[in-house]
């Protein structure tokens, strides 16, 4: 397969992983998502904390922040405008689950251009599928953004409609956690709710940053279970993530909401407060 | 790191996966180890179809048998005792987790030494660690041996001692489900109960093979959900993998078993009826 984008294996330009890999042996690793625009990438802070994290959350050694961006500066080149994914694995291993005790952590820079999302996203707002994959519980992995996925990708596959954007996902308990690529938030009054993570889910850096600026947009961020019925009873909901930013939802399947202005007025606050770093 | 041990990617010599992988990417596949003794590719018959079963339930389509055995026979070489690893991915994808309408399946055959066990494990039997980390339930994927085994390896990571050969593994309600490398079986009177797999866990093909044979050494074989404490108070316990075959557990932490005979009565009855090819 031809691929229009590139990629460093620990900083070099090498042609692939090794079958050996716990990355790719058992998904023993994780990763992150970020946009470069304008040159400068975006929310780089706040995405390497969670790299952090999630890396210490999983015993894998992270790899430092000038290594990292001295990979994603020299993928980046003359490109203004890409989409930049971090995968920190815990290294190669030889067979069985044991750690090794030598194990130096793969970290693996990937440039890829950025998705073209149509206007009307922004404008109108978009739709979600009801996905029947429920995601299961399990409190050592919540909110690590690893890469075990493939509950996301079995969710995914759920529905071809183009004119659906993302699917929301509930858990096994029947709770509304996130979508495939997404996480989710509603507005009830003035209180912005998004589901509580402490036993599924990827907590994003998007969702982070709408929950500490909240508070400037006149609302109360709270996190909490939700139910699907709260959902639909919600005056509005919104879905984020760290590449299209925030959109407004107007229909899960058949359930539609009147259309609000919480994306817009998120996407605006959130683009005041960017922590981006030059490259 | 150098390996004592070689792999062919899609049946050629290459050096490494694309991180555009999906394997890589998502743990987007599924995984088989057995044993080559002697020259014979062991249980290849069982392998092969879990192989087939496990790909068909997430939908990648599973690469030929001619194929696999070609590669198998390629690698394998003059080895007559070595460890082959099959790993079969959803191929290679672009940034996301649609499922690429074209993905081609990436297979990847690895050969390593056999694990050398000591005499001990097989003449006096094994000790046990009890895992903290539970096993998180879900439906959609319990039984499958894919790559998203993040649980495994944060299980093996709670023990050091070299003297406890495998870490039993609970589900989140408290069952017993299996070890981090094996399945488990137990015996009450004439009858031999392996866990329930319907939630969580990995379904062996030594486990099978012991349910189906059971009634040749006069045994009931049930399947069914298994307490701690019903485990406890076994009158013997087994644990098997496609590599070691089956051992008698002694210990489980600080809980002892007399030494039984169950595991020694096990390996006899499969060695008669392995469904072995000659390379």
């Amino acid at each position: 397969m031809q691929h229009r984008h590139e990629y460093l294996i620990n900083g070099k330009r090498e042609s692939g992983i090794s079958p050996f890999d716990r990355g790719f042996a058992y998904g023993d690793g994780v990763f992150r998502t970020l946009a470069i625009r304008r040159g400068q990438l975006r929310t780089w802070t706040a995405h390497l904390k969670r790299l952090q994290t999630d890396c210490n959350a999983l015993g894998i050694v992270c790899p430092s922040e000038e290594l990292l961006l001295g990979d994603i500066s020299k993928l980046a080149g003359d490109s203004s405008e890409c989409a930049i994914k971090i995968v920190v694995t815990r290294g190669e291993g030889e067979r069985g689950y044991a750690v090794p005790a030598l194990a130096q952590p793969t970290r693996v820079v990937i440039k890829t251009a950025l998705p073209q999302y149509p206007e009307q996203h922004y404008s109108s707002g978009v739709s979600l599928f009801l996905c029947q994959t429920r995601l299961g519980h399990q409190p050592r992995l919540a909110g690590i953004k690893h890469l075990n996925r493939l509950e996301n990708v079995l969710a995914r596959m759920e529905w071809v409609d183009t004119q659906v954007v993302d699917g929301l996902m509930l858990d096994t308990d029947g709770h509304v956690i996130e979508c495939t690529m997404s996480n989710v938030f509603m507005r009830s009054g003035d209180t912005l709710i998004t589901p509580d993570l402490s036993k599924c889910g990827v907590a994003g850096v998007t969702r982070q940053r709408i929950i500490d600026t909240a508070p400037e947009l006149g609302y109360r961020a709270v996190v909490r279970p939700i139910t699907l019925s709260e959902l639909m009873d919600a005056d509005e909901v919104v879905i984020c993530n760290s590449l299209y930013g925030v959109w407004q939802v107007n229909h899960l399947a058949s359930h539609a909401w009147p259309f609000g202005v919480l994306a817009a007025k998120l996407r605006e606050q959130l683009s005041k407060e960017d922590d981006a770093v030059f490259l």
